[in-house]
């Protein structure tokens, strides 16, 4: 399989993200890559490490797509920006999917016009696994369409029900809908019809409204449904409340020498805690409902960050997410593009 | 100033509810109460503590509303519920405030029917204080309403400002409204308009979109405005997360002895981020733009909750917010109602 990485628009530097590409590769010998960027900058990240150079290959862009463009019009004037070629890569079939860590929208953009929608999607949401007590869960869309309709979020289940039982590897997924109570009449008007909706299809396994407090905790859904707005409006909140406690603790411990004892002996904890909620861990996206693989990395994406992604990209493609999915969206009947 | 308190809907037991509420008095001797709930119980309760008998009434109720019932429903049929009787207390001029932790649906339906909105106001918001680094700051809608028009959130700036100013003490509050992204342009149908909207209001000090990640760092804005359904979204996100994190911890420093002295040492640190997080201290929201004070209580709402809220609703009456509120959104500009 090979796997295109768009190492030039993050934002941290090239040289960690071409390293940290190539780190996954002893890992799994599967693997081939495609590094997308400044030919010369890559080349020199790499004469300094040691890897298969049958392995590695480079594509030259010299056109980058900066955090704060507009999305739509970047698209339209850098033609050859890392992430269009990328994504240009996988319509090509010169390889099975992509990842940049560039800015969010111009990656989704990339994707919806290079690589396109499988036949029936209406609008391909962003799903990402999400850490709950004692394990994880999934949730989608995080961000990629607002003002999603019924039939949209309909979609949203199926989609999110097969990456649960391929990916996530878990028999019979619990579906749920983000909502503000548990009681099937809580909620805005747009979640009361969608709920409405989920109650009717019969073979997703809808458990109901779920709660954001509720989600957390380790008996929850295995999928949780929300509208794009209301999922990265949860993403936000949970990666600022995240970093808001490590950094009270870190205020508290200061205050007296035998907590700032305590803190040096709990740094292990700290450690392991950092990197369970960390967005390496949890800071890449899918694009699911796309004729190929899709992977959205958050700016700050270190190179432990893209390893994990080129990982994890290989067990989403391996596990054909997106080609089941195009099946169960017609076995569902949730309602499909026809246009 | 004269104080009702719901000590019978919580889900602690009254006991406790009525030693917290009456552990307020010592510290503000401006504050009298009257008790809500079973008299019976509620002498038994009071018969064990040391307080001035001329400071402290009760009032019988033998019914309450459960958390489970539906508020409309109990509403009309339980005219005698705990959580009502405290209500008509504001309502009959007897007391300025009241605080009920009960059913959250029940005690807006009570506060609404009973006490009345100011005049002008659409739709009264819950607003609730929230903690950020080095700080706080305060949202509203809180959850009180779902689909709000902008001309609802119109209202909710100009409420939030007075409360920012006369309650939490700042000279001229930042006003942002909650959204997906910084820019502009950013959001759902809904948020563009509403952003449109406060961008036209001269003098609210509108700041633009805010993120909820960077809503809970230090130098964001003072005044949040939501729409209910995600500003609900956010305060269970945030209650989901700060638990899940001290969850997290909690498993990690078991895991190795080293660890676990250092989370003994750390346990002042710990006790006072469970402090500055709890719903005690964060979980009371209160109801604006009423013809009196209406504090809204987390069901699990501890002794030291209780407490709390007593003296927050006095700090909030003393400082005459919903007069104000009258005044100002007289002079705002904002649409008021008319009917």
């Amino acid at each position: 399989m090979i796997l295109a990485i768009d190492v030039a628009s993050g934002e941290k530097p090239l040289e960690e993200l071409v390293s940290g590409a190539i780190s996954a590769l002893p890992e799994n010998d599967k693997i081939n890559l495609i590094l997308v960027g400044n030919e010369k900058s890559i080349s020199q990240a790499l004469s300094k490490k040691k890897y298969d150079h049958n392995r590695v290959d480079i594509r030259h862009s010299d056109e980058i797509i900066s955090m704060d463009e507009s999305p739509a019009n970047a698209i339209k004037h850098k033609k050859n920006a890392s992430v269009l070629l990328a994504a240009r890569l996988v319509k090509d079939k010169e390889v099975d999917g992509f990842f940049s860590p560039g800015n969010t929208g111009a990656t989704l953009a990339a994707a919806l016009t290079e690589i396109g929608r499988l036949k029936g999607v209406m609008r391909p949401p962003l799903i990402s696994t999400l850490p709950k007590l004692g394990g994880e869960f999934c949730m989608l869309d995080m961000g990629a369409n607002v003002d999603c309709t019924p039939d949209y979020m309909a979609q949203f289940a199926v989609m999110g029900r097969v990456f649960a039982k391929r990916y996530l590897k878990i028999e019979n997924p619990r579906v749920g809908l983000l909502n503000i109570g548990e009681e099937d009449s809580k909620g805005n008007a747009n979640t009361k019809k969608v709920f409405e909706r989920l109650q009717k299809m019969k073979k997703i396994n809808f458990i109901g409204n779920v709660e954001p407090n509720d989600m957390l905790k380790s008996d929850a859904a295995d999928v949780v449904v929300a509208d794009g707005f209301d999922g990265n409006i949860v993403l936000k909140t949970i990666e600022g409340t995240a970093s808001l406690v490590v950094n009270m603790l870190k205020t508290e411990v200061k205050k007296n020498p035998v907590s700032v004892m305590g803190g040096l002996m709990m740094k292990p904890v700290f450690n392991s805690l950092k990197s369970q909620l960390s967005s390496d861990s949890y800071g890449s996206a899918i694009l699911l409902g796309l004729n190929g693989g899709a992977f959205v990395g958050h700016g700050k994406t270190s190179g432990v960050g893209v390893k994990n992604a080129v990982l994890n990209m290989y067990k989403f493609l391996e596990n054909k997410v997106n080609e089941k999915i195009a099946k169960e969206l017609f076995d569902s009947g949730a309602k499909r593009r026809i246009f």
